[in-house]
């Protein structure tokens, strides 16, 4: 099952692709996925989005729509992971990372994903078994479940692949 | 030139397509729309999308995203008129406004419409004259700006006409 993780925003939209087993392999209910191997997740591709800050906002978001189209059609995922909850200090930034969230779930429609939504907190509790880990705890255990030599940059693309590593453990 | 203007949500987006004269007939500047006849302002649909509550968000973006599309290959306008500054006490209401905005934005690009983009209170004050308009008070200058026989219903399509006029104002 491929499952594309997506971290919204106007100016950088991160993702990350993985290729997770079937349902019988993953660990069963109850056991986090960090419990055990990396269950046989496979990274496929994960980066940035980034759009030009001199565009104004539509360009930009055609931009990511454009960009996210190619992904999809590139590794035709199943799923589309996001987190779902927001809460900003400052309504301008959330205000533009939610047009950026409205074509990403647009996208993610346009092509028949499974939409999977998730808190912050229940992805920090997947990977590290603990909803109020840090940035880093988690960038560690991304690293450690796709076995990548280095920390994956930048930390939206390290989000984007977790909530997708995330949407693999909560399929079991 | 034809305007369509926009007042977006997930579950009603309503929309109000005009019909605007040329430049050089419009008032000119420090001259209140309202203060002359309503300038050949034609009046060519107006309305709301109306969502199924009971869809999920990516299917409800996707379905606005379908039907601007279609208004917008029907009508062929020139500039897509939203309103530009939020604010709402309710995170949850600014994210589900702001991810339909996000598909509304994006259906204007692909369409290369020119976005043009007021404030509420440069609305009020265009069609009223007054800044702190009531709504009333703006749907009473729709109607007679569009020789309406009724108020236009619901508010959603009027405060998209609201804009759409402002838009035809401001291009002068």
């Amino acid at each position: 099952m491929k499952i594309l993780g997506i971290d919204p925003g106007t100016a950088t939209t991160g993702y990350g692709i993985i290729d997770a087993p079937s349902l019988s392999s993953l660990p069963r209910r109850g056991e986090g996925i960090r419990e055990r191997s990396n269950h046989g997740i496979k990274l496929l591709e994960y980066g940035c989005i980034l759009t030009d800050k001199k565009l104004p906002a539509p360009a930009r978001l055609l931009e990511i729509h454009r960009d996210l189209t190619k992904l999809i059609k590139k590794y035709r995922p199943q799923v589309l992971a996001v987190e779902s909850v927001f809460f900003y200090s400052n309504v301008k930034t959330a205000i533009s990372v939610a047009q950026a969230r409205g074509i990403v779930l647009l996208c993610g429609q346009q092509h028949k994903l499974v939409l999977k939504e998730f808190t912050p907190l229940q992805v920090k509790n997947s990977l590290t078994g603990y909803g109020k880990a840090d940035k880093k705890q988690v960038q560690y255990m991304v690293k450690q479940l796709l076995k990548l030599k280095t920390y994956p940059k930048p930390d939206d693309a390290a989000d984007a692949l977790a909530v997708a590593i995330c949407a693999a453990g909560k399929s079991v």
